[in-house]
């Protein structure tokens, strides 16, 4: 076995699971006492008192939730990240997580190196420990199996099927940036034609490798929320499931659709696009629902909590929960819009 | 979508996640109230007071874990039992658990409704529930990533790095099994070679498809267990890492190794086979370090809880832990044996 520590390649692959648990993975618990550095078959996680745990998993695989080639440090991040944008959703305080990585053959030292990095930048952004997980070589894309576990004071869970008719919807940050950061990895000649800078395709491309969990609602949901989501396969979709679980309809109004200069610039030169801000993947920002009655002062708390936040971000008025059972995306003329998918469905 | 429940060709590819969920998962679901009938986005568990949770994920995948041709039930069974052993071994009660299915194509309702009632069965046996999960398509084998969430009093779980020379070594059951299972089923004609009838190769067989986690072991492990873990890539080498964990070393007199009929006549017929009971995977046994003065109550509180076990099993005494740092395994005249392998690497 070759030491990690050695003067040798960092582009040869690395030779067993010891070499990657021992030399990457194993720092990333040495916060938590419960992961036994990785050296136990399983991890203790001991409950702060009369807490709930909020447990969540995504895998996500290359070619499917990023591409193959992007710098390993951003996949890690995104890895975490979109699990993490559950526990956000939820109210609850991000505390640990278990990973199962599985790769067709051995990653180098060098990706290796990059990817422990990106997840030990997110851990720390997220305030979590790794405490345990598994490391194992398959045919098929390479696949990160994250579980997380967060906390919400017991019962306090935020839910997505507890809209009421009448609830005022928000949504955090704005959609569509990392569908079209997507689209640009795929064809970076969009830019020109959507007229934008490279400044501006930079940061699309940054929402789509590095999305930004929007912990710092926690609570504003917790106290505010009737239900609440994150958005992970486009606001049509997810809302409509927010909608089912909950036996309510809702309508939207796509000019509230919160965008940010290259979505309305992408629209403005293409308005197919509005298929990337209300039907793509990968928002993860948050999806809420809240009492009319309490709506001014969610947003107010909202808009606060999402500009102290570190990455800041918005929070827009997009629509009303109400008893139709069907979710409308009304237009500037107040007519209907449909689409021709209806969001992103991983199977 | 077509309705599981209609008279259509159970041979049909499944549409879609959610026909997967509702109809096959979420009763699987529907003993715990925080898992929201698998309709949100996050499970919510609430830990016992005064517990440590103690968690696990461990995929299993086609071709690697599980042959494509197994029975769906077994499957299904298998993929649990491997993690639960895991809790088994810490003297852990399994709670909960989750589930990301990954198919490279959809499967149809018969594969679907056989994984989720062996699921259904092993949930049964082992005592939790499904409360949360993922499913999507993506290439390479079908793989089933489930972590598991079981209790144990604080502070109290049984680790695997803390041996200490003097202990006795014990493993429950009888090792190779599952080994010998899986030649049987690659290669049926080895049933003759071996001497062995029908019965006895179905058992081997069913060692390979349906483990059984010793959770009747529990009480006795928390009671006087110095160290112990599961074995599921062979005695040699897990007890080389149960070794390096305590910075100990052991002896094992592998005339005390315990085998089945199965196991004594394929090592009869081949002596070659003892690379199957020693240095093979998948046996889901337990291995204790016992410290010596505790042996005899051990040995007896260990009998008896295999004996009252649904499916009783046996325990034995193989050997001792030492401080020379190398594990040696010694044939009946006392002198040391070597492997070709020393056992099952998953990278």
């Amino acid at each position: 076995m070759t030491s990690p520590h050695s003067e040798s390649d960092p582009d040869a692959p690395l030779d067993g699971e010891a070499a990657i648990i021992e030399a990457y993975l194993a720092p990333l618990a040495a916060g938590y006492p419960g992961a036994f550095g990785l050296k136990d078959d399983c991890a203790a996680f001991t409950p702060a008192p009369g807490q709930d745990l909020v447990v969540k998993t995504d895998p996500v695989a290359s070619d499917i939730h990023f591409l193959r080639d992007d710098p390993p440090g951003d996949i890690a991040w995104k890895a975490l990240a979109v699990n993490v944008s559950d526990l956000a959703a939820k109210g609850a305080v991000p505390r640990a997580y278990l990973m199962a990585l599985s790769f067709p053959e051995a990653p180098t030292r060098r990706w290796m190196a990059a990817f422990a990095s990106g997840l030990a930048e997110a851990q720390a952004a997220f305030g979590m420990s790794l405490i345990g997980g598994d490391t194992d070589r398959r045919p098929g894309p390479v696949t990160i199996s994250i579980t997380v576990i967060g906390e919400v004071p017991q019962g306090s869970m935020v839910r997505r099927g507890t809209t009421k008719p009448g609830d005022v919807l928000f949504v955090t940050g704005t959609l569509g940036r990392s569908a079209l950061g997507l689209a640009l990895l795929r064809n970076p000649a969009l830019a020109a034609r959507w007229s934008i800078d490279e400044a501006a395709a930079a940061a699309a491309r940054q929402g789509y490798r590095r999305p930004q969990p929007r912990l710092a609602m926690r609570d504003v949901l917790r106290r505010y929320a009737s239900a609440a989501m994150d958005l992970s396969d486009g606001l049509a979709k997810d809302l409509g499931r927010m909608c089912r679980a909950g036996g309510t309809g809702a309508t939207v109004s796509i000019e509230a659709i919160p965008r940010d200069p290259v979505a309305s610039a992408a629209v403005k030169a293409d308005p197919a696009r509005w298929q990337d801000v209300l039907a793509s993947g990968d928002d993860y920002e948050i999806l809420v629902a809240v009492d009319a009655g309490k709506a001014a002062a969610f947003e107010a708390a909202a808009m606060l909590a999402g500009r102290e936040a570190t990455e800041p971000f918005g929070i827009s008025r997009i629509g009303a929960i109400d008893a139709t059972g069907v979710v409308r995306f009304l237009d500037g003329n107040g007519r209907p819009v449909t689409f021709a998918r209806t969001g992103w469905d991983h199977f």
